[in-house]
């Protein structure tokens, strides 16, 4: 008797026709049946937004011939919601990966990025859910030396399952990759520098732009194992309670 | 020598114009200088999400006139960073209320909401924040009831301040309030139903919609205490890491 190949989501935030989703897919055809839902074009940035306002669209495209594919008009985390309601079906996929995204989502950008809030999603929906992401923003990024990480790390999470109401977020260093670090998410922020300027009926815009301020010298979060050559794995939650903040507000005189 | 009144920023994410800020707003304005930044139409579902591929605008207005307001072309997120460098200017805001929203944003819709972003990017910038949310989707819904707790909240925060790197997230039952909990925020999801139609053109589309499915019956939650007619608030933080997972990724072997 064969072991059943698991069945793997693919969905990505840079768009289904990106080099990173590339990657991630023939990595995955190795180890599963793979069916992929992204969007249709780049949605970076677009965090845990969901299309409320307006309809979405999905359709069957052919790519890559050999694997199942849709594009959508949607978020990242609309790609997951129909991928689990309309192309799964109530079946579930076994795991849900996302990526390799074009650029590092350590640290705060897990707020930010599409590719983790695709896989949070995927969490929510009980599915042992990876996002992985690459430090270089290029299109022709080359992803070569994360290939064994991320076949890797999807085979461990198959094999171990992860624990309920949790997730991975994969950041791969450029260059050499000295092993993996399990971290927790370095306390930073990006300091806004809005670049203005002037339009040419002489209205002003902005381009939102920035520098990365780190505010954490640990040497057990995901921004150090990166300046470090190590690949970081954050186990990341969505209850984003901070239970150890409930007794002092359990303290406080609400005089209304 | 009087006291100084405390700076407040007012956000939104249900756009400049609905009847939610505009209590909120009021409410403010006995409390402190208030400077509104909100986006200019409906953000219901924006979550975190940043705009990085089109350039921004903002625009002071004068819908009333005794209050300095600037309506955002982007997210309830760029209006947080808009507010907090181009507005504020160095300056910072002493705190940041985003709403009132038009409907819950208890449990997980916290990662999708708007509203909340908002509020955790003012956390971020360590700017002691509070969403605010009340459960009627009406564009006349009646907010009178929740006037004072919001004001009562809004006092305790500034007369206490938040413990780093967290925020409060404040859900009204509709009809009578019986008191505050303090709360955690419950484990529920989504069960998306999308709604199948078929175009002009006789290519479907859907529209997103679900039912809110309860997996948490713990009487600690936001969901209990608003089922039980209180105002819940929960406090809510930005660093996703999923402490408690840590050991058990450290005994897994990653072999590459």
């Amino acid at each position: 008797m064969t072991k059943k190949r698991p069945a793997i989501l693919v969905v990505n935030d840079d768009g289904i026709t990106a080099p990173g989703i590339k990657v991630l897919i023939e990595e995955m055809q190795k180890i599963g049946d793979v069916t992929v839902v992204a969007p249709e074009g780049p949605q970076s940035g677009t965090g845990h937004a969901i299309t409320i306002g307006k309809p979405l669209r999905i359709d069957r495209i052919y790519i890559y011939p050999e694997v199942e594919m849709y594009k959508c008009s949607g978020t990242p985390v609309d790609c997951v919601k129909l991928a689990v309601n309309k192309v799964f079906k109530g079946r579930k996929p076994d795991i849900c990966v996302s990526g390799i995204n074009h650029g590092l989502n350590n640290s705060i950008n897990v707020l930010y990025s599409g590719t983790m809030s695709a896989a949070v999603e995927g969490a929510i929906e009980d599915i042992p859910s990876i996002g992985f992401s690459y430090d270089d923003l290029e299109y022709d990024a080359d992803f070569t030396r994360c290939r064994p990480y991320v076949s890797a790390i999807t085979k461990q999470v198959l094999a171990n399952k992860l624990q309920k109401g949790t997730l991975l977020n994969v950041n791969f260093p450029k260059g050499h990759i000295k092993g993996i670090k399990i971290c927790r998410q370095a306390d930073a922020k990006w300091a806004e520098e809005f670049d203005e300027r002037t339009d040419p009926s002489n209205r002003s815009y902005y381009w939102l732009t920035g520098v990365f301020q780190l505010r954490d010298r640990g040497e057990d979060t995901d921004v150090w194992a990166l300046h470090n050559e190590y690949a970081s794995i954050v186990p990341v939650q969505f209850d984003m309670t901070a239970h150890h903040a409930i007794p002092e507000l359990n303290s406080w005189d609400f005089e209304v």
